[in-house]
């Protein structure tokens, strides 16, 4: 059973945007061109990758020994995803030679048989598919599919997918039905055999996918089963994951049976977004009903305000419900853009805004401020508070990063948010037969089965939106726009006139006979806000957040002095919001306050409370955080 | 130079008070005939210790392999210095005669050179002597003193002084003045020196240990130029230490010259116990000023409100100033024991309050809590919050137990809280030729050379102390008294008549032509107060501890419920005080509250303040937490 609902696609999608415009041209002119020269090793002075030249190894083309993570293939993968929608943001004939040539090299990297993975070619020291826990030869060939796919959909390039379709049809010779019983030790091939179903229709491509879904949790054992001990390791230098612990890779419980949300961040929603896609297009409402708990356990027990997750630095992991600590989190960049796949998945199951929301809070935060606003630096860590003093000296936050470093010799993070604000078009839309589903305020233009849309917006800054409606097809649909939780005061007009809003799952349907040149008008109010936590959450007991529209804030140093921890705001006290200010950190909206700095006392001990004077307090957004130098950042301040 | 002020042996003093003579039996009855039983692998189920097998190895009794830690031999020290003082308390004929039989197997265990390890003696693998980062020969000798001395002191026994006399004219051979420099990995030959000085008056023993000080720092560099990394590591199974890292063992700037406490806790520590009492012996100005600053440094920018130090589970060691995470501090026992040793030895330097607020507050608090009631369990890690939910799944508190463990492989806390607790006598005065004075409210009987004085009280539950005299010395002298920082409304009398009390340096100071059966008699308040943290102090921001006399409160979930988190105290609910009750965790005043406990709110973020409803809170002393089963416990509030 295929679903109705279908997502817009990004070729259908044209973004133009105040706000994600310039993020997306950084892509295109700054981090996608700097991506490629680390790549190919061309950038002074930055960390070794040698991924390209892996591929030369693979190829026989050059000699020397395999260089980097036993992973590394997939930084060309996410790299070539990424370059595949920068082409449909910018044609650039010279890229688009670098990709044929690259995706060339890749093709003469693929063995007879079809396998293709650098690591395995190149050393001899770990076999092939004998150590699925550590290989990542899974995950390489699910991120390079996803990159064959992205260039078919978003360049018109088909080399890498017929490479990869190859394969593919190696990878379900040896694990398809009937065959061996394997489980990838991360998950990511399944989110990637589905999104090629989709351009194949190919049933075997679902069913493999499913395939490797349903297996895993069946025997929990399986990894410490699988797991040769003279293998385990090598491709970590020694340090390797503990085939013991089945937790970290989700493979402790059939996947229909997870409940709370565990182990590595990352793999645990690679693998949701997976299952919601396998959901939505098997009509499968036992996985639907685990991809609903997931969501709701991960966003409502386990998420940081900012949408980071992964609250344990150890193992880059959930730990447990209301366990938050702001200073030791990891929130990897990785898994917040994975979030934002994920909702957008689930989108494709059940129209709820809910959905909308969490990519909406991914996309202005915990995602964003992986960034730096010149898109040169990038964190993997996102943190919610940190002192420099102590957060470089403490080995319980040695995760944690002060400020955004220059490269990663894992490059997991850079490409990921590359590829999903390049194609951020394609997270904007659904429709099915009788209706358009707006998810985002972005404004963009978008061909829909219904009409085409131009959407225009001052957004986040103002709570301003404008549709456009023009060729219509003629017959009546509804236009269903997302209304986010935030807003407050909502107006909306159609052709000027206003229409008594009915919100229905978060969003706002208005069936019509639409004609080219209707426009609807949505408007609300942002006022600045305090966001408490449930008081089960020990660290942000008696704290309050700021936030504005869909953008979390926070304090830094260079705005309020050193030692934030004294600086506490009084609930009565009024939040100003100030003018739209283009000249801080690329153009934001900060929030001033009074507040209280309390002085710091002589004895360490004393039976009085501290005293403190009226201070100015101002918060920026969260996402803009260490763009001014190392300085102190707190997204929770006292009350 | 030798100091005036003299500390009131051990020996001359009895303590009979309700409070601590429990204690103490305990550790005569249960906790050191347990011990005993560990170092002779006696008990069933609990881990090897193989500390006594060691010596018969090494006297060649018996064969077989090293077992334990490197410092293993100093279990048996402790012990026996424990036991030594356990002989003062109580005579115990049989216990005499196996502290006679294991120092007799000392002695055989001792090299014809007078060398005694037995680590060294029975492995083939690392050379004696040459590797003084890891190895603790200069650690095991520093203890096996301690004990010898203790033995001679405190109960007659003279043999362990004879073969330790001879291991230490083998370490001044090689180490003294003009032999090799040597400098010991872990610090607690110097002070154990100075305390073998004060029998023998031999200068050679106080120059060895200051020379071991005064080398100590002057070439950061020296245990990366000593460490063999042929060797390094070996005698921890391979997880040796870092020896380019001098800061973690205080060798990185000379001793006068060190301003904050940094690195391992317990050495930090141990070489200040060493510093001051080298200052008080010599009158080293310079010596002595450092250890003021440290001693400020330590507890006015690094110390729990419980005395506990060392914030950094990580090495065991101090982060930095106002860093005091009440959820992964290490705070280790025998960093709280150590603290109050080293004030012990700042008040053979000069009298000041602060030092004796020091011993009080670490003897009532962060000490005593490394125990469980029954004198059974032992806590290494001293954490001021626990949730056993988090602390037990994350790794970054991994190292903090939720209830006492029955016993560890490493057990330095349990002997070391045994010694200071068997030998409390000897820290409740000091003496001059003109005055004696009192440090901690402990019924007891003195023997000073002014008078014997009989101290009676209900301390830490109630503020009335009386000293009789008896035996006066017929010439008048100043009676001083310790008044603790915390005493309120002070009322003091001599012979029934009240007096205006003068205090000094938080002395109160009553010079007299004492007469036999004079009585002074100290009356003071100590309502239930609230404690606030220096804002500095991130993590105790907004909140408040409770504390009564000398004794820091905490609040457990046996008595509070679940989620503590969700408590908060307003400031102007009244503290209110319980009558003493007996059957309660040994005996104890509790104190309580009207609170508020927020309700959880069914989102995890939302922008209304959690509301609440009133509870009665209830908080008990800190050091009785954990007694009654595993659950939530924290000494911070929120307000």
């Amino acid at each position: 059973m295929a679903s109705r609902l279908r997502e817009v696609p990004l070729s259908q999608v044209r973004v133009n945007d105040a706000f994600w415009s310039s993020r997306q041209k950084l892509m295109t002119d700054v981090t996608i061109p700097y991506m490629e020269k680390i790549l190919r090793d061309e950038v002074e002075g930055a960390e070794k990758s040698n991924a390209i030249r892996n591929f030369r190894m693979a190829a026989k083309e050059e000699s020397g020994e395999f260089y980097g993570m036993v992973f590394q293939d997939s930084d060309v993968a996410k790299w070539l995803e990424a370059a595949a929608y920068s082409l449909a943001l910018k044609e650039d004939e010279g890229l688009r030679a670098r990709i044929r040539e690259i995706v060339a090299l890749i093709g003469r990297a693929q063995q007879a048989d079809g396998y293709l993975n650098t690591y395995f070619t190149v050393q001899d020291k770990v076999p092939r598919w004998s150590n699925l826990l550590e290989c990542h030869e899974l995950y390489c060939a699910g991120h390079m599919l996803e990159a064959a796919v992205a260039l078919h959909e978003s360049a018109g390039m088909d080399e890498l997918l017929h490479i990869m379709l190859r394969f593919v049809d190696h990878i379900i010779d040896r694990y398809g039905e009937g065959k061996l019983e394997g489980i990838p030790g991360h998950q990511e091939i399944e989110l990637a055999l589905l999104r090629l179903y989709n351009v194949t229709g190919d049933v075997r491509h679902r069913d493999m996918a499913l395939r490797f879904l349903n297996l895993r949790g069946q025997d929990p054992a399986f990894f410490k089963k699988n797991t040769p001990p003279a293998i385990a390791g090598i491709c970590f230098g020694g340090y390797g994951m503990d085939p013991a612990d089945n937790l970290y890779n989700q493979s402790d419980v059939p996947v229909r049976e997870q409940t709370v949300a565990r182990g590595h961040a990352v793999r645990q929603v690679y693998m949701l977004i997976g299952m919601a896609d396998a959901a939505a297009k098997t009509g499968d409402t036992e996985m639907a009903e685990a991809c609903r708990r997931m969501f709701e356990n991960i966003t409502n027990k386990q998420m940081y305000l900012t949408g980071a997750i992964g609250s344990s630095g150890h193992l880059e992991a959930f730990s447990t419900d209301y366990d938050l600590p702001p200073d030791r989190c990891y929130g990897e960049t990785c898994a917040s853009v994975a979030m934002v796949f994920f909702a957008r998945k689930m989108l494709g199951l059940e129209m709820d805004g809910r959905y909308a929301d969490q990519m909406e809070l991914q996309l202005f935060n915990a995602a964003l401020a992986g960034m730096q606003l010149d898109g040169q630096r990038y964190f993997y860590v996102n943190p919610l508070e940190v002192n420099p003093r102590i957060t470089k000296l403490r080995n319980d936050s040695k995760h944690v990063l002060v400020e955004r470093p220059k490269w990663h010799a894992c490059a997991c993070c850079p490409p990921n948010l590359a590829r999903l604000i390049t194609s951020l078009g394609g997270y904007l839309y659904s429709e099915d037969d009788g209706a358009v589903y707006s998810h985002l305020f972005v404004g963009s233009t978008a061909k829909t089965a219904h009409a085409e849309i131009k959407l225009e917006t001052a957004y986040p800054w103002k709570g301003e939106v404008s549709y456009t409606l023009s060729a219509c097809s003629g017959k009546p649909f509804v236009l269903s726009t997302h209304i986010p939780a935030h807003a407050r005061n909502l107006r909306i007009a159609v052709n000027g006139e206003e229409i008594a809003p009915e919100i229905a799952n978060g969003y706002c349907a208005i069936a019509r006979a639409w004609q080219d040149g209707d426009k609807v008008e949505v408007r609300f109010d942002m006022p600045p806000r305090r966001v408490y936590a449930n008081p089960l959450v020990r660290d942000a007991a008696g704290q309050a957040a700021l936030a504005r529209g869909p953008i979390v804030y926070c304090i830094e140093g260079v705005d309020n002095g050193r030692d934030l921890c004294c600086l506490r705001l009084p609930r009565e006290n009024e939040l100003r919001e100030q003018p739209y200010n283009d000249a801080l950190l690329g153009g934001v909206v900060a929030i001033e306050a009074e507040a209280i700095r309390e002085t710091p006392t002589t004895s360490l001990y004393q039976e009085t409370a501290p005293q403190g004077k009226s201070v100015t307090l101002r918060a920026i957004p969260y996402y803009a955080w260490s763009n001014r130098g190392e300085n102190e950042m707190r997204v929770f301040i006292r009350e």
